[in-house]
Formats: C-alpha cells, sequence, structure tokens
C-alpha cells in the first residue's frame, strides 16, 4: 500500500506513468499497464547490443521506488527509442508481472526487485521495505556489474500487488541501462558502477497536498490517517533513501509555487540542482555562473495567472558546488517553453528548438507544461551527453533511429 | 546657498563636475572652473552650423540646476567633441561669468540664465528661485526657438556668486543644444521645442545622506539645521520642478543601495527609466520585454562586497508604459562593466563595448562605476540615435570628429 501510494503521488506531478488507462488495461496489477494497440511488444525488439559498445548505467532515485514512465519515455525519445514497453516474456511468466520497461536502446530496471524478502518475509524481520537490510545489494551489485560486461542476467522480480518475489527474467544488456529506485546508490559497489546519478525529490509539502488531496477526497482517509501514514514513512526515507540525494549529479527537486497560495500543489515551483562536476556543464539561464531571476511574461509573452518564473545561479548543495536552473508556475502554450528555451545555455541540445521538439513529442503527458516536464528532457539531454562522452558514439538527433552508428 | 549646496550634493553622485579644481581656478566664482592647460578655448573652437543643418535641442532637469558637466563631457565625447569649455567670451565679460559650456558640437545653456528677477528682485518679490513666476519663459521659449532655428541670440546670464543678473553673452548655435536647469519643460511653449528630455532624479534619502555628510562634517552644521534646510526647499520644488519627471523621456533615478546598509549614500541604486514612445527602443537586459533580475558576480565575475545586481522590467511611469533598467552596488573594475554592456540590449551603440571604450574616456570621473556613469552613457548614446534620426546624419564614432559629416 505504502509503495502505490508513492507512486500515484508521482503521477500526479508528472514524474510518473505516461502508460495511463485511457483505453483497455490487461492486467491491473501489472506495473506497466499499456494500451491495447502496444500489445505487440515482444523481447525481439531490443537492440542487440554491438561487440564495441559500451552499457551506460544511470541511477534514478525517488521516493516512489519506481514508475517514473513519464520521465523514461522523455529518455527513450532522445535515444531514438520509438518502441518502449514493459519486458516482453521473462522466463515463463509472459511478462506481465515484470517491473522492467524495455525500449530499442534502453532497459529500465526497478530496483524493488532487488529487495531480501518478500513481504511475509518483512513481517518476519519486522523492517520496512525502505531499509537498507531489506536490499539484496551483493546481487544487486553483482548483476549490473554483469550488465555493464555486457552480459544477459537472470533478475528477481518483485510482485508489488501480492508482495511476492516471482520467479526471475532474463534481462539483455542494452546500450542505455537505467536502474530506478530506492536505493541506487545507497551502496557503495552499485555506487561506483553508476554514470550519471539523478535524485527526484519531492519536497514534503507537495507529498503531503498530494496524499491529502488523494487519499481524502478519493479514499475517504481522515486527515487523522493520512498525517499519520506520512509520518510513519518518514524515518526510514530519511535514514536510507534521502541521504543519497546529497551526491546525486543532478536533482530535480519539487516545491510548492511561491507564486500564488495553492495548498493543493496544483502548481509546482521546480529546481534543477546539477553538480559542478567538470565533466558536464550545468544548464544556465543567460549567463553562467551569475545569479538571474526572469519572469518571462511581459510585453512579448502573455501568461495567465499567476505567470512564469524562471531563476538561475551559481550555489551549494551539501558539499558540493552546484549550478540551480528553478522554474515556478507553467506554460499556458508550448511556444511559452520554445521562448524559454532559446535563453538556457549548456543544455547539450543538437539543434535549436529540440527541448521544445522533445517536449512536443509527449504532449499529453503529465508535467510538460510545468518544470518537471522541462528538466526531466534537460536531464534526458545530458544523459544522452554522457552516453556519447563515454560510448565514442553519436546519438542521431534527426530521426528515431537506434543509438549506435 | 541654496542652490550652490544643490551643485555639491550632485558632485557628490558623479552627476556634476568633472572639472574639479585640480590645478589652478582662475576664479572661484566661475560656475567651469577649469584647469591651466585647457585656457585656450575661445569661440572658434564652436563648430559653425551647415545651412542644411538641423539643431537638436535636448532638456536635462534636476534639483541643481546647473553643473552636471561629467554628464556633459560623456555627451560630448560620444558627439566627437573633444575640446569641452566655458563659453569663452560674450559681449565684454571675458568668458568667465558664463554658466554656459560649449564643445566643437554641443552648447550647454543653463536655464537660471532666464531668472526673472535676481537674487535681491526675489527678496521683492518673497518667492523662491524654485517658483515658476521666477523664470522668464518668454524670453527662454523665444531664444531656444531663435537657436533651433540656426540663429545667434544674446542670452542673459545669472552670476551665482553675487546673485545679479550680468550682461547678455552671444550664444551661437551647434548642432546639438542641451538646456539644463529647474524648469526645462515646465513650459508648455518650450517643451514643445525640445526633442528628447531626461530628468536627474536623486532621491530624498540620498539627497539628505549626502547633505548630512557634508553639511555636518564639513560646515559644522547642526542636524536641525540640515532637516531644516531640506523641509524649506521641498514644498516648491514639489511643485514646481518634480512634476517634469512624470513626462520625461528617460529619467536617471538615484536611490539608496538595496545590497547593504549605507546610510551615507556611498553606495546608489542608479534607474534609468524609459519612456516606451515607439520612437526609440529602451534599452533592456538579456531579453526585451520581461522581468530580469541579475547578479553578475558569481563564478565568473568577482567582485567585492556587497556586489553588484541589475534589473530590467516593463513598468508604469505615472501614465506611460515604461521600461526600466536598474543597477546597484559598483563596478570594481572596469573589466565587469565590459561584462554587463555584453547583455544589455537596444543601448544603440555603433559596435560591441562602446559603452565601456567610452566609460574609460571618463575613467576618473565620479559615477563612472556606478549605475549613475552607467546610464549617463547609456542615455548619451541615446540622444545621439536621437540627433541622428532627426537629423538625417551620422556620427562618427571611431573618431572624435565633429558631428556632421
Amino acid at each position: 500500500m505504502v509503495k502505490t501510494a508513492a507512486v500515484s503521488l508521482l503521477a500526479l506531478a508528472g514524474l510518473a506513468s505516461a502508460f495511463v488507462p485511457t483505453t483497455t488495461n490487461f492486467r491491473s496489477a501489472n506495473r506497466w499497464t499499456i494500451k491495447a494497440k502496444d500489445t505487440s511488444f515482444t523481447r525481439n525488439l531490443m537492440m542487440k547490443l554491438g561487440a564495441d559498445d559500451k552499457v551506460i548505467l544511470i541511477g534514478v532515485a525517488a521516493d516512489s521506488g519506481c514508475g517514473k514512465s513519464t520521465f523514461m519515455r522523455r529518455l527513450t525519445n532522445i535515444f531514438g527509442g520509438s518502441n518502449v514497453g514493459p519486458l516482453g516474456g521473462g522466463f515463463d511468466n509472459g511478462g506481465w508481472e515484470t517491473n522492467t520497461l524495455v525500449s530499442d536502446t534502453t532497459t529500465v530496471i526497478c530496483l524493488d526487485d532487488y529487495h531480501a524478502n518478500d513481504r511475509s518475509g518483512r513481517k518476519v524481520t519486522g523492517r520496512t521495505a525502505l531499509e537498507a537490510a531489506e536490499q539484496n545489494f551483493d546481487l544487486m551489485y553483482e548483476q549490473l556489474k554483469a550488465l555493464k560486461e555486457g552480459k544477459t542476467v537472470a533478475k528477481p522480480i518483485y510482485n508489488h500487488v501480492n508482495g511476492t518475489l516471482d520467479r526471475p527474467e532474463e534481462v539483455v544488456p542494452t546500450p542505455i541501462v537505467i536502474v530506478e529506485g530506492l536505493h541506487p546508490w545507497y551502496d557503495a559497489r552499485v555506487k561506483d558502477l553508476l554514470d550519471y546519478t539523478i535524485y527526484l525529490d519531492i519536497s514534503d509539502e507537495i507529498k503531503r497536498a498530494w496524499k491529502i488531496q488523494r487519499d481524502m477526497a478519493e479514499r475517504g482517509w481522515t486527515l487523522e490517517q493520512v498525517e499519520a501514514e506520512i509520518e510513519k514513512r518518514k524515518p526510514d526515507f530519511n535514514k536510507f533513501v534521502g541521504p543519497q540525494k546529497e551526491v546525486a549529479d543532478s536533482v530535480i527537486q519539487v516545491l510548492p509555487t511561491e507564486l500564488t497560495n495553492d495548498p493543493e500543489g496544483k502548481i509546482l515551483r521546480v529546481r534543477l540542482i546539477q553538480k559542478e562536476t567538470g565533466d558536464y556543464q550545468p544548464v544556465y539561464l543567460f549567463d553562467q555562473g551569475s545569479t538571474v531571476s526572469w519572469i518571462p511574461c511581459g510585453t512579448k509573452l502573455t501568461c495567465s495567472y499567476p505567470g512564469i518564473k524562471l531563476g538561475s545561479g551559481p550555489d551549494r548543495w551539501f558539499d558540493n558546488a552546484v549550478n540551480v536552473v528553478e522554474m515556478d508556475g507553467q506554460f499556458d502554450k508550448l511556444e511559452e517553453l520554445a521562448y524559454v528555451e532559446k535563453h538556457l545555455g549548456n543544455t547539450a541540445s543538437k539543434y535549436d528548438g529540440e527541448i521544445t521538439a522533445q517536449m512536443l513529442k509527449n504532449k499529453g503527458a503529465p508535467g510538460t507544461l510545468n518544470g518537471s516536464g522541462l528538466f526531466q528532457t534537460i536531464v534526458s539531454l545530458k544523459i544522452r551527453e554522457v552516453y556519447e562522452k563515454l560510448s565514442g558514439k553519436k546519438v542521431d538527433a534527426s530521426v528515431k533511429a537506434p543509438v549506435a552508428a
């Protein structure tokens, strides 16, 4: 229940499923419910890794655990992966219980699959799924290392509906492997395998606003029940998951708007916090290295209330020098985004307007009109930059083609 | 006393005399005391107006009345006037009592010369020099109209030292004629003659800070005396002078810094408020029409405390749509200005870096390191743009040559 709730929270922010069941759901138990027209996915859609191909491993941490499929779709679009769907068949489970998402070029592994015990096992240990001791870091490390070496692995499956550890599925390496979950770089050995790390940081206020809205309005919970649920989860989250954000290469932080009073958390202030690593230049607004705030709504761009406010500037994030880009509010139209894009630097885009073009590919997806969509897209471009740098290959931005040329 | 005090206040802001008596003063009574090496000025330095030349008339209003010679020097530099000095000889007064400043291309007339009565006359009327009834607007209008028509006039001289109206001096029209004083567009007829209007708006807080600093520290006044002097001047100023700022094409507003606590008024927040007339595009920072704030000090530019903060955006100024550019703080070095200049648009500069180059010509002048120097220079470029548009001539920006080509 805790897990499912967290996933739904992210859906509200546009950080979660684009696979919304607008048509037929096949099994609601399936983590990757897909539309009827998408049922033709099979494993042969996966691009085989060439002999000289490197596997780039990306870590995505969030409270939700897994389910950030809008973000994954944005990412696979950028890598030319036009087909995105659940891993189409493990050994004999028919693919319907999988947490693994694949495209032509990318594989997204949910780290819940590395839970050490199933739900009944945790009743014995008395620990929550948030605790480090409930993760099988040894196996996680071994299998991610093997994937990086181009080897196929038999990965366990954690069934979120009945809380069981199901029979493993075969995962074949692709040029990009993304691991998402609660503890992608909690373990130092796993951390060393990751080429880039992204932390999705939903503030307590926003988590609370969304939870109240959904659990009270839709499920009939009392405010006390909602508050208790939030408080119950906090200590382990803050002990085992939260600290990972301190060292992430990029953090996408979702906060309440400062433009107006919005207790429902519908208008978001989203910040992209990027480490100044030297390897990859952080995105900035107008002028690298200086502090800028910008309200683009004015004489040229007419935005409806409460408008949009952006900001950018160097800052400290725990022990690291970072650059922060911020967007409060949301676009009325994607033309406004095109206008904003012109004034962003170091976006790693391959042509003018690529961010807007990428966002248009996911026009209806949640978060597209606010900072979460914008920064997910920017981070996706950054990951492409990481991939190109580490693999020595170029991703063709003009067509939806597989990665390696 | 009131007048002299006001002039000195402006000197502190860098809005006043660059002709500081660093070497020999010839007569302290002279409004335009000049250095020994400059004594060769004679009237034949003035450029004769060609048959097809237009006279462009610019109005500069300020509490000081007259004495903004740093501003005038910035302006004459931009117009290629390399020689700036007092009008060198009226009928027989030897030029030493003149308030008129001339360069190769420009003439600066102090409107105090159009006082209706001398000091003893005002004792009879009981009015202050700030009152409209104490100005001879009929003569002001007639003579400025004549100058615009290319005619030479015999302008009265108001002697600021002994408060007398001295024998008139001959003023020959030049391509640019600037009238500065308390009431340059109080009279509707005179206002209609002006091609561009600039109001220098020193805030009450700054006036007060400077006055306290000077009159208490240097003249031994009590705080009560200083306050009384300020309060005495206010009603007439607010009635007859202040309202002109509501309709100025450009206002340079000098305010206390918001970066730190500075009761002495040494660090200034200066705003350039430009009317959206349609004829001339206002200067902006980064992105025309939107609201931007910018702290350039950061990783690239290292500024000492309290640094620099700039801003830009559309606003309302009384009944008019305006764009405001603001600078708080001061440059440590002129390289910082060069960096800032790159991000300003619509400056009417003729080449990249012209603002910085122009400010380097007046490197030691007061105000060069803060917003007053920057915005004086920008307004000077704007006046060049006005001149070029109205005269149909081009000013050569590459050399210090006379205006008309």
